[in-house]
């Protein structure tokens, strides 16, 4: 871990427990890019607005501050039997569950959290609460790991000095630490790799020039933002030699959803010959799902395209929108898959398999 | 010429002389799409401040502005000699040539104003000003016949029903009328065409959101804004039957420069087998530029991206952007060229030539 440490100095950890002064330091994300400000979280319903109001976001992030926050919970209990603390730990799990609701992540680290306090059952209630707080510290370093063998291996395909193009943010501040595709720039930056990373800004809702382009910022790394329809021309310029990427979903087939214009970045990725790699933890890889037609597509309000962030809307009053808020890649246009148990590549359906029984 | 106005009735001309009311009325681009407005222009100083602030655009339009502007600013003169008449307007033109001194054709049709007084220098000044305001006339019903021909070429090539997307603005409120790319739209719509148009907004500067939505509705077309990012799903969902662009230049071999995010929009099309259309008035296609490599991308401020229209800067401050406002679509990508003498397809050296000779 010590490597770990040094070479993350300067990456930003947007959930983490802080000893000392007891409390969950969480970054405010709502505020970015204009404000850098941590939270000091040390009560329930704090936490419970900070997920609610999506300063905290990013799945793994959620998790994260879900395991902590049921430790959190329990943990100036003055409850003396085991039946005592669980009734208290359910009232926690139910109230931070309610704080969002869709978010898949929140409910399986809270569920975690729960089946540690059953196996602890037979234990002193003070030793269960060091077994919780183990437990999410477990959480938030199982996916720093992640993060960081996605990294080391997508930093295996790359040369230092090369342009790297991303889409949306799969960045630290969505994770534990590192991120999944922002991973490998975070680890080859502190080995002199001298990245010269673009950041398309991700139309409508702006997370490459509020999340992406900050967390690079502030880490050192040399970021230039772009609007989305520029990525062509930077491919052209011979300014990007890959392009990196999270996602949400893979099919077994290598199909991947990821934020809209994904799908775009690949085509013209493919047309200048510029290899195309998706990010992709083994949790987000779904084998049940035969191929990517099958991913539903979630659409969003047409507001965030006419009006979101502006001072006045910026098209015509009651003109339709169309906002899929995803989009799906197809396998023949990524070049490799890379996971944390290793690197992907066509065909899809068999290599994928391999990575689950390593 | 009946058919044509029948077919206009409700497209918008953003610039037009009113003979009843004695008046240039000129649409203010710089209210849409919030509010439309026609200002009536009587007064020189007007007429200077409606172009210098942007309030009528597109390089068509300006031209049409300043030929009217350069006969409004003689028409009452006292003058009774050519002599007089002539100082008179030589006033008039380096006036109007101030308001935008980068605008080509505000000095393109100021010249053509001053060859067709010089032309009429043995007339009485009563029938060089009737001169001068024909010719005004004739400099915006030449720009309406080169849209209309584009058009109607552009429509041979589409069929009923089509889903059709378009990037920037090459619409009617950018020249005299009906526009370029989306001449054969609005010639379409009044024949029951019922096409469905899809608008990238068109980052940074939004002509698509602000402009092409806006132009669009108003003619009661069945438009969908989008964001940049969208075009490839919309093209994978089968929404998309052909794109059509307009161009501001077009070299010997049929590389087109436009609108920023145009290449990316043709190589998406071609992935997606879509038919891709530059929309290109003679005027635009330079022959002695022998490919798209040879034109300069001008760049523009980095605010643009990172805070222009904003209630709050939307990128970290300090932040590196890259803002080319054009890029070059490679002729491989591009289905065939529209012009007013009829479609150009490859090999385009060969092709365009023709249309000059015609």
């Amino acid at each position: 871990m010590e490597k770990f440490m040094e070479v993350g100095a300067t990456v930003i950890q947007s959930v983490r427990l802080d000893e000392e002064k007891d409390a969950l330091i969480i970054l405010d994300q709502t505020l970015l890019p204009n404000e850098k400000r941590f939270l000091e979280i040390k009560k329930m319903e704090d936490l419970w607005e900070a997920i609610h109001s999506l300063r905290v976001r990013g799945a793994p992030a959620i998790g994260i501050a879900a395991g902590y926050g049921a430790y959190l919970g329990i943990k100036d209990s003055a409850a003396t039997t085991f039946a005592d603390l669980y009734e208290e730990f359910k009232k926690v799990r139910d109230y931070l569950g309610s704080s969002r609701p869709t978010a898949v992540n929140l409910f399986w680290a809270l569920d975690r959290m729960e089946a540690r306090l059953k196996e602890e059952a037979d234990q002193s209630v003070e030793s269960i609460k060091d077994a919780l707080k183990s437990e999410a510290e477990k959480i938030r370093m199982e996916d720093e790991q992640v993060c960081e063998a996605i990294g080391n291996y997508a930093l295996s395909l790359l040369e230092p000095g090369w342009g790297i193009l991303t889409h949306c943010n799969a960045g630290t501040i969505a994770t534990a630490k590192y991120g999944t595709a922002l991973a490998p720039i975070y680890l080859g930056q502190a080995e002199g790799y001298d990245f010269k990373v673009y950041a398309d800004e991700t139309r409508p809702l702006l997370q490459g020039a509020r999340l992406t382009a900050w967390e690079l910022k502030e880490a050192g790394v040399d970021v230039t933002l772009i609007c989305d329809n520029m990525a062509s021309i930077v491919m052209k310029e011979g300014r990007i030699q890959a392009v990196l990427v999270g996602c949400d979903r893979v099919a077994a087939n290598g199909d991947a959803a990821n934020k809209i214009g994904t799908s775009g970045v690949a085509i013209m990725a493919k047309h200048y010959q510029i290899p195309f790699y998706v990010c992709a933890p083994l949790s987000t890889i779904d084998m049940t799902c035969s191929a990517g037609e099958k991913i539903h597509i979630e659409l969003r309000s047409e507001e965030e395209i006419t009006s979101k962030w502006y001072e006045k809307p910026m098209a015509p009053a009651g003109v339709k929108a169309y906002n899929p808020c995803f989009d799906v890649t197809d396998h023949e246009l990524i070049t490799a898959i890379i996971t944390e148990k290793g690197i992907a590549y066509p065909p899809y359906h068999e290599s994928l398999s391999t990575m689950f029984n390593k």
